[in-house]
């Protein structure tokens, strides 16, 4: 059917357990004309936890953006952050770019006042309550709060520890005027239901809603603008990249 | 097939010739399993152009939510501003409620650093840069610019001169540094395609951009939270109101 | 005497009894040459608790403006929110029309450096948290605090109990930083004194404040102005509306 | 009649001229139970035209309204600035102190979705600019736009010269966005009329609207909140001041 | 040698005692060709502890670096505050005049993504804030906390118990976000180390911070912009002025 | 001498020219106790211009941190922009990270009321616009301008033609209330006299600025704090990484 549209889900992390998490919540409503690919990214840390990890799983990320932009509608980096990519990618390629941070959040708008965001470990409350104030939602979120989980308790301990506590910093996010809470972490995938029905409010899951988002546009045949931030790049010289990132710049 | 969805788009003006055109940009994206009907508001203005005609069209809306909402999946409302009907829809019934506003400029931030809204008459300048202050994206938004259009012109008007008032108000938003543009107001729906060619940046129309965004909600079964600004209404006594919204405070 | 003035102060509520303490505080301070009526809402809710409650209020509070507007020099709507039909109040007719909400909030800012409003149930606090950042004073307010009375339980518990939980709100805005309490409800009118003498700082009483500052306009022949947000209705058919609303946009 | 209230309004500029224009403002429309004075600082320069002016016109301010404040209900400071003796005057006396800037900027916003001040000397748009976020209007404020006046000038140049400068200020403002116009300098005051006629919307006079303001407080038994940042000065030993200020150290 | 620089540091307070500490912090880290030398103010309170006391040390201040200009290559006011002697220190000389509240608030903005005050007694709170509103930081500040110390307790209390107290509102400040505190009182120079060891995390002293930025511009030739807020004084008339504040407005 | 202290400058443009450049700037006023030393990018394009070549510098520069660490007291990263190498090398390593942009910034702020950054290309417009809002400094910036130069040009086009071009945008600058200009690019290092003699206003110096205040930061021993957004990286699995970049996750 020549409508149907192809969708990359890209995991920052190294770590393909996380990739499966976020499979199938990727595809768990998606439009039947949608095909949803994952990939897991091929350098970096196995986790990502803050801006040094950020950085370094971006190189390999790019590549794929790069090669795969053909064969793909669209495509969502799988980390809950300001993640460079997102910026990067949306320069460098012309088809969407879009990550879960950026999209979970916009999404959450639509359900409620305030939403507030339920992350892993406490470094991310400084790191995603810039993030907020990047993608300019400062007056719309109740706070970002750390539940204590590192990215990797989310396959190692049990669920119902991980949902103790997850639930736990829902109900300080609810105390401090959250409606709606954003699960803050591409691993999380899966975990809305049971907190939902516990806080009684909505629970955004990221993988599924950028799904929906990515859908959202190329349904409509939009994509990123390239007459402002992010114009596509202009041919220079380099030193020391990778052939495929080379090329870039080859114009 | 039992995950069919339907969607009600309803257009506040009490103008059936604005609702053709906006039936057409609902179903022009949707989903294959969604259905999306469209409803002309059945009392108010022939147009929306400020606060007084908004509040005028408000309750005969609110009696379709209410007498409608067992039989859709979502409910959108078509007038691209803060319309109150979009708070008190979203109060007063459990299925999601979004204006065409909030969720064309949300969608808007995924596509370029700044958007910008190309409107109709003057008078929307002032409120819709209130309105983007309430959604909370005063940092994400280079202006609202009037076309100098008024609502109906864009039935009475050839498309020829209509595309030509757009097109001027979308270089001046160039010029104050948008990346992306949104149309602002449920009459401009289908025509983002011109404007796109001639200005070499994404047009985001509200109406399919709204759809999308509520089949994103339906089939994650998200809807709105309960427990703060959107709280379901308690019972009370009223005085000379219709018989259908009386009851909804009988409890 | 010919500089006497008329002020028509309506009660959105459709409750006679907190008219009457509105009225009292009304004129409890007014300048000897100025008249105050009060008028009780002719439909909707007993109380106005909420989105749904504001707009249902709205047109008849419209109707009383249009056809009285020869007869007073300004109008007050006592409720305390950012009421629809205060906009579209300044819209539809030339005289000025203040809401209680706004003026007070505007007043409290004289006497300290931060204010909070102390309001009835919590769905209160995002309501007027979000109305507090639409008329801009979001830096100077230290926060929305629910004292947990219902609206119609001003006048149904003992005063004693009104006061102790007023009283428990405004310790806690104290805590947060409020320097001024401004009474958030129509039907608090005449409690601040107790408050006051309890928290040892001013307690704002918004019946009281508005009709000072509608003065403040009105011996100085200020109105609203026409020349933005609130221009003139613009001629146009209208479909259901009263008769004396359709009247509105014959022009 | 014992409701009597005195309001004494000073001018911080050494400037007997401009106090006479002032006189007349402020009593222009009072309340007839207001008896309204005037006092010409002592001690400055002769016109106030940035921060250097603004301190050296403070202690002998202060020193009025140390002495003065039994005899006197309320004290209006009429420098059109964050002047420092309207903080420091909120902080050493008991009775209410307000400044004409603060005052008919939070008037101004009643009157449209924004307002724009006029002011004198292009100096005064920064430092009028960084006073608006201090009250926190900068959201309601379309800009601070000189007329290219000298406060002096307000006197020597002849009135169609100083009316044409106002204008041409209050167009610009205009063309910003600006819905009211507030007049920014004391020696503004009686200017309104003509600029309201011309540009077809309210003009703010700056010291008759602070008199209304300041009857709104005392009428109603206001005064500042003593509890942050307006405490009472606590004793200290002095070195070098006037016996009336070192006497506020003495407790 | 020709390159060798002089910096006046001016205690605001007429309190010697406090004038040795800052000398000493002032002196510890500066360039080798800098010579700091420090000045107690002549006239006003021991101590400042709000707007009152700072109008009042301010003439004396500003005669200091009348009469000074010539001498030094840069001025520091040595008060913890928006001190008006600041801005009008800026307008009145063309050699750099610096504040220790802004230059150290901007310095720990290069430790960490927020930074807390902390700060003598409670009224400071209320100051504080707004004066980190004024310089622009409100988003990297995670608030101001008092220690309960009155300023010359910091003299007068055992080194124990100023530690203990300034410790305590660290720890508030870091539960509150803040990852670098930042001492918010001249008298406390000195104080950081211990404060650093026990929090585990940078403290900024205002007053050698202060110094070192004194220098960034004094080595680069930069000094305060004469084009907008603080132009230099034009010429005119005053009254009661000391003859060599005066002498300024002769020209 | 026991207190030489070491910084290290660190072009991430792979370009030796504009290193040499740096050099002369960054050497031009410091201490004569500081030794600075230049290092060129190793791998990278050889000039940032955008998201995609900041990423791709970010690798090797952040080696250099983690190789370097040992041998100097700070770390200058020398790219205007928020780049992505000095959140994550204030992540990595315990010494001063700090970069151009955000530093020149700062201190541009204790030279007047509002500062603007004159930049290259169009692109640097919104990309700088986001970076001021980061640090938080949106409120004292008039506005980011580009020349229209490309960085490349900087060394390129001839002298007069570079100042030609940068007073043209200075003088736009001065237009929208700038009263310092931020040089907006390290290649443009050592251009600000001529601007400062053409404008009559203070110009910042990026290079020489941040040099100047690493040395702030390391003569009173202060880092970046690690208790919060920059705390170190904690052992985790790698895949892909160079050996110095792995090794930094073994602990």
């Amino acid at each position: 059917m020549g409508t149907e549209k192809k969708i990359l889900v890209i995991n920052p992390n190294t770590n393909a357990e996380m990739t499966r998490t976020i499979a199938a919540a990727a595809q768990s409503c998606a439009d039947p004309r949608t095909k949803v690919d994952v990939w897991t990214n091929a350098a970096g840390p196995l986790s990502i936890e803050g801006f040094f990890d950020e950085v370094l799983s971006t190189p390999s990320l790019l590549e794929i953006l790069v090669r795969e932009e053909a064969n793909y509608d669209a495509f969502v980096i799988a980390c809950f952050s300001a993640h460079p990519a997102v910026t990067a990618g949306k320069e460098v390629i012309q088809k969407p770019v879009i990550g879960i941070f950026e999209s979970s959040c916009l999404l959450s708008c639509l359900l409620g006042s305030k939403f507030s965001i339920v992350t892993t470990s406490a470094r991310w409350e400084p790191l995603l309550e810039e993030g907020v104030r990047q993608i300019g939602l400062e007056s719309r979120c109740a706070g970002v709060l750390s539940s204590g989980l590192a990215v990797l308790d989310l396959e190692e301990k049990s669920l119902e520890e991980v949902e103790a506590m997850l639930l736990s910093a829902g109900e300080r996010a609810v105390e401090r005027g959250a409606e709606v809470i954003c699960l803050g972490c591409a691993g999380m995938a899966g975990l809305s239901e049971k907190l939902e029905e516990r806080l009684h409010l909505p629970v955004v899951d990221p993988i599924a809603s950028t799904v929906k988002l990515a859908e959202a546009l190329i349904y409509q045949n939009l994509s990123t603008s390239k007459i402002g931030a992010y114009r596509s790049v202009e041919p220079r010289g380099t030193v020391g990249l990778s052939p495929t990132l080379a090329d870039v710049y080859r114009g």
